[in-house]
């Protein structure tokens, strides 16, 4: 057996059944390896961003690690960006780096890079195996390394001869720790802050946004009159009825302060001191009043659940029910608008959906108009760097095997950056609708360009507009082999989107806004 | 003054008038500064990685480096593998990266990350400037560094409020250090080594396979008997008529050893030793014989045309013309193949013209065909990490100031990588043609994947083919707003060839191969 064989066999035994691929000449081995073990599902990406992106979406729905494979240090350096929203979405996955042999590297062919450096800007754990028979066991405590501390990036670097060596060993699948349990201490000064009736919010992220860690936060809220807010970065939160009606902290740092003013405690649950997402001249960094107390009572890497619930029960917080959020809205009509939008999206969505939001700026307003949708999950861009939204929503997609309707809420600047997934949507047949919101513009930068205080001159503008030529997202996608029709109209959006929605495969809506 | 208008113009007072962009919120201010400057071209591209790789393009052909515009650590590494790329061809780039205000970065907001070190891999200089007044000093350090030691890249981090802040200053430009002089016991070596009447190869890169340094090796081949060659990673050859018929040294290891063998003393002209690109089992990882003797005459930091002249003169050396390459090929008809491609673009292609070649396996035996073109440039992908070709064409036609034509001859698969190059080409109305090498597959790989010694099984297969959906790049290169046909014969091609040969913007011809 060798080191690539022992590689597979370990994954599987260790639980992975996806790999998202982008192979070079160095992974040739493990690709070999992939016909002699069953069970690893195999995904093409035609970029390495797609690649990375769809395994953080693959753990968000899945909630266990997909491996990618890439090839060599520029191919790792090309799915940073999405390894980096991984990381900040505490995404676990296990990225296998084909890399030089041992004895050819010292001298420094081309494809030679510092694989080790780049993969520390991102992992939690880096190990590069330098024979075959360290293969196995390091995978298995990649593996491990991933489902734990609340998720984490895992990079094992495989050099070639490594792979192609006899002496290759399957290990034994490794324990994740678990998320840490809460601290007594966090939990006794949380209960008194929300005991002291001064205004208190409980700021929510990772598990506190899933649906369980909701009712207990709702238990706490109801009993304890505190507000509840998630946190403008969290992964994954379960929406719709049966849900709460969380707002997140808004993007803008003059609408943050405003919103936050109010509050003497702020309990973290899972989520970081409110901080702007950029600073600007003038304006201060975090978001919460100088006054304010901040209270962690869990960490990101700590179990949430537990916590909550130990302060609930600290509390004698009882069940309550979950507030009801009204009827389920009408699809709209008309020019389209983002609150038409995100009516006409809950309106139609079927149940269970999964949303992919990187509507950026244009996406601001979303929440408030669909939390009377039916129950689904809405994923967000938490670490900033753009073009995540189609390769998330296709990682959910397979995460899904299929069986829920992935609704990609996609601006176009954004979408340019990934927009390779499409192909990997169109060869999997995965049951994925992309509104792609067609404004020709980089409008969040023509926003923060106004932020800067100034009007943009020719060359500005021209940096922050995609118009000229205008892209034609019908014939791209087309291109790729995913079908697409244009909408100027929320009618020919909603017929579109209902269309799409009775489908298996995938469709793109090219929406003028 | 702030320190964004105190860069703008210290970059234009050292000489660089191209700014190759993609910015985000960070760069708000360097923007804003570009309207209050004149001179200095901004080009937008719609992904990090088309930016770096037009950087590449440009110094190549200009000779001088273009500035980058880059948002924070994740937009850097989305552009990092044409950095590699651009490292391994000698190229000076000066990377602007706008960053976190040096007082927001340690609230560790979404899209901090680690900047430096993700420059460190690729760069020679790294600089961040923590106020304004440092903005201007440190800009012309940083250009002084890509213009130093054969060309670096350079990567100046500006911190937000290094930015906006008052009190920038513009900085004189900075000399760069030339080449470094030739070593005279080098050149004593190689002329011993060229009298002894074995078997020599000069080993051409850098300056030496641009025409002058192609004259001085001619003078001196032709003085000895020696053999040239030029490195297989050498990123400009002047070729066509006036120019040596020179090879490269084979990409396979198989036909490298065997056509080196012969050689008793090869001497590295701003080349380095021929190792493979890839290792394979039991192939050794050097391609010279081991009783050969090499002999350094100019380290690529060296001044390549300084040594080839040095020794020219010590081996007493006349002038000697430059061999005839027989009659120019007609353009050929029938089915594609790689050879009635290389004879139909030197049969049609226009005077001073420059190919951006990234065709992979399928290139490799274009150079006998072509030596008999009108004088062009060739450019090659050197680092070795798929996606350059479109980026550094598109980078090339900026470069010459639209008055040249650049060919690509471009694999598909490596194409999509960077796919959206096409639409700044579109949008700057650059004379480029792609003629794209639709095989729909990794060709590459799966010669790769014979040399394993395996049949490959159904999974492998799926990994190493783009079939299933196909791509239609006409409809991918109209949706970026670029004019492109389908030809399936020689005739199509060669029709389609000329006529985009007449035109002042860019076209793609998506030929099946």
């Amino acid at each position: 057996m060798n080191g690539a064989q022992s590689l597979v066999a370990t994954l599987r035994a260790s639980g992975i059944d996806t790999c998202l691929a982008n192979p070079g000449t160095s992974e040739m081995h493990f690709v070999a390896a992939l016909d002699q073990s069953a069970g690893l599902r195999c995904v093409l990406g035609l970029q390495e961003n797609v690649v990375t992106g769809m395994a953080d979406g693959y753990w968000r729905i899945a909630g266990r690690p997909a491996a990618t494979l890439l090839h060599c240090g520029p191919g790792l350096a090309n799915g940073l960006a999405n390894l980096h929203n991984a990381r900040r979405a505490h995404s676990g996955i296990v990225n296998i780096v084909g890399d030089q042999a041992t004895w050819h590297r010292p001298h420094d062919p081309p494809l030679t890079a510092d694989t080790e450096g780049l993969a520390r800007t991102v992992s939690g754990w880096v190990k590069t195996s330098m024979t075959a028979a360290d293969v196995g066991r390091d995978a298995a405590a990649a593996v491990q390394a991933a489902r734990s501390a609340g998720g984490q990036i895992a990079t094992l670097i495989l050099p070639s001869d490594a792979s192609w060596d006899d002496g290759g060993v399957v290990a034994q699948p490794l324990a994740p720790s678990p998320g840490l349990p809460p601290d007594a201490l966090a939990i006794d000064t949380a209960a008194k802050a929300l005991r002291s009736g001064a205004p208190t919010l409980l700021l929510l992220a990772g598990q506190a946004v899933r649906a369980h860690g909701q009712q207990l936060a709702w238990r706490i809220a109801h009993a304890t009159g505190a507000h509840l807010t998630a946190d403008y970065l969290a992964p994954c939160v379960e929406r719709g009825r049966g849900r709460l009606q969380l707002e997140r902290v808004p993007y803008s740092t003059d609408l943050a302060i405003e919103r936050l003013a109010r509050f003497r405690h702020i309990v973290l649950v899972g989520a970081k001191a409110p901080v702007g997402f950029f600073a600007y001249p003038g304006k201060p960094s975090t978001q919460f009043p100088a006054d304010a107390q901040l209270h962690v009572l869990a960490r990101p890497d700590q179990d949430a659940i537990a916590a909550l619930r130990a302060l609930a029960e600290a509390l004698h917080a009882p069940e309550a029910a979950m507030p009801d959020p009204g009827p389920r809205p009408q699809a709209a009509s008309g020019a389209p608008t983002p609150e038409k939008l995100a009516q006409t999206v809950a309106a139609l969505m079927p149940d269970d959906a999964i949303v992919s939001d990187e509507s950026v700026s244009y996406g601001r307003g979303f929440y408030q108009h669909t939390h009377a949708a039916p129950p689904h999950d809405w994923l967000h861009l938490v670490g900033g760097a753009i073009g995540a939204g189609l390769p998330v929503a296709t990682g959910a997609a397979i995460a899904a095997g299929g069986r829920r309707r992935v609704i990609s809420l996609q601006a176009d600047g954004s979408a340019m950056y990934t927009l390779q997934s499409l192909w990997t949507q169109a060869r999997e047949g995965l049951p994925c609708t992309t509104v792609l919101l067609n404004n020709r513009k980089y409008a969040i930068l023509q926003g923060e360009y106004r932020g800067v205080g100034a009007t943009p001159g020719p060359t500005a503008l021209r940096m922050l507009d995609l118009g000229s030529p205008d892209l034609d997202w019908v014939r791209l996608a087309e291109g790729m082999g995913v079908e697409a029709a244009r909408a100027t109209t929320m009618e020919q959006c909603a017929d579109l989107m209902s269309r799409s929605f009775g489908r298996t495969g995938p469709f793109l809506i090219d929406l003028a806004v």
